[in-house]
């Protein structure tokens, strides 16, 4: 087989793709400066078997040849049309995204959102930068702990999982939205159209979502207005799920008491967007998915999918 | 009985303290601006059989009615005496504090400290504040998630078991030194004689030492010393119990990655003092204890031992 790789893999990463694929020919696209960056059209792609990275999704289609993406994100939008998943179950081609990998930094990221605006973390550095005061009761006033608290997850997959994973031990009511509704343990799944009678009781509101055309501008004004007063807002799922001028209006009104966003519309967001500036909005540069080395996490789950392909046994984040 | 209570508490608490001590004299001291403040001397102690606060220690060894002394903090370093213990000893008096109460609290806030370093959420903050850039490869790469990572505590009591519980998820090792061996589960203790051997293991160190004499300039320059290069250093213990010119240098060096410090020496730490600017190091008001209706949490754990000390059986957090 042949096997396109696209991205910027570490020498380890490297030495543990040659290792696996002795038997088979791997080619590279032109090297990207992030294994998250889109791939430009590359005629190479043409002769691939499997694509592993983020290959132009035009160019997908059009291959006789690919049995397999493996997308080095967790986000899929860019092949999450109609169009994409008809062509691909209709030859039998597989798409596999990488949110194993990135489910953990995510889940982590989301937790370390939630702990600063109840530990005042970010107030506080901010004194450190300034007046550099003691400002010990108002401080501790504004504390709190997540114990018992309720949070509302939009989305459930393996971030998800994994969040309400963490979070056992706070004890916790951990409520989540999905469209397939199923039971998980320690977790209630609730469909759409409970959304209005469960979003009242959560302190924590965790968007997940990816982008499609469903999910887009999903946060609105109507949902942010059932949110109970005081709520905290976080979002790692994608910028344009959620109406942004709404989340500003909710926040300078101060109906939320915060919001954490780790993406935006547009990325990078610009200087003087008013995101940066709106009361207490806090904003990572994308950053939820992103560990040291993540590069070799994501090649190591690529290896054990292509095993289990060579196998013929079902495949890791398997989307169509 | 007569009961002296001392400190600030809300009327839902005065509510409950009312409801539970219809049988008893409740005599208020001074109202302090904080359940934590030190009390002053105060005649009406000598009338008390129980004192509920931070009553003055050498009133609380003058008194001869004073069966128990019930402190609203976990700290109890103006105490923790020789002389102190020894008098209650000899006459039957209990002392407990307040550390159930502060546990949860305190726990969060070391969590919130690891995961605001894992996931660089103060150096993004820096950015929003500043120039308001989009380094998204450079953060990526400097962040990281405390799965399988090695944490070493100093001092294992009620804020260390519960913060044990909160890392369960991550799958961490969690080592805690003590001076009293005993096996507990999911953590290794281990004697101060084995300190040398396991620092060196540690990515965080947390120091949860109460101020004593053995425990001042605990964090000296040779402990430091033995740390793990890149290791992060978190205190919410006492301010006293780091030498603070030898970790600014472990900062300034580069040998530490990082240190949160919610406790310092003195507190409030003066605006001109080094520390405040010290590269890496990240300062909290001595905010961990904190929440939101505190005083409730230690008022109702206060009564449940007020119950336990009626019926004549054990008593929560007791020290002497």
């Amino acid at each position: 087989m042949t096997i396109w790789v696209h991205g910027d893999y570490s020498e380890e990463s490297l030495a543990l793709l040659r290792a696996a694929t002795g038997g088979h020919r791997v080619i590279f696209a032109e090297k990207a400066s992030s294994v998250l960056i889109a791939g430009k059209p590359d005629p190479s792609l043409a002769e691939a078997d499997i694509a592993f990275g983020q290959p132009d999704p035009e160019s997908c289609l059009a291959s006789r040849r690919l049995k397999w993406v493996a997308l080095s994100s967790a986000g899929y939008t860019r092949y999450d049309t109609e169009r994409f998943r008809e062509a691909f179950k209709a030859r039998g081609s597989i798409l596999t995204n990488s949110s194993t990998a990135h489910a953990d930094p995510c889940a982590h990221h989301v937790l370390a959102m939630m702990l600063a605006f109840s530990r005042q973390l970010l107030p506080s550095y901010r004194t450190q930068l300034s007046d550099r005061s003691w400002p010990y009761n108002e401080r501790r006033d504004a504390s709190s702990v997540l114990t018992g608290q309720t949070v509302v997850l939009f989305g459930f997959g393996a971030i998800g999982r994994r969040l309400a994973h963490l979070l056992t031990p706070f004890e916790m009511q951990v409520i989540a939205l999905r469209r397939k509704v199923y039971s998980e343990p320690g977790v209630r799944i609730v469909p759409e159209e409970d959304l209005t009678r469960v979003l009242p009781l959560a302190d924590h509101v965790v968007n997940l979502l990816p982008e499609n055309e469903e999910t887009r501008n999903y946060v609105n004004r109507r949902r942010l207005g059932c949110m109970k007063p005081g709520a905290r807002f976080y979002n790692v799922g994608r910028g344009t799920t959620v109406d942004q001028p709404a989340l500003i209006e909710a926040l300078e009104l101060g109906r939320l008491a915060a919001a954490y966003l780790d993406v935006t519309d547009p990325e990078p967001l610009p200087p003087d967007h008013p995101l940066w500036s709106t009361k207490h909005c806090f904003i990572t540069p994308h950053t939820a998915g992103g560990r040291k080395a993540q590069d070799l996490h994501i090649m190591k789950d690529f290896l054990k999918n292509l095993a289990a392909f060579e196998a013929g046994t079902a495949l890791q984040d398997r989307i169509v």
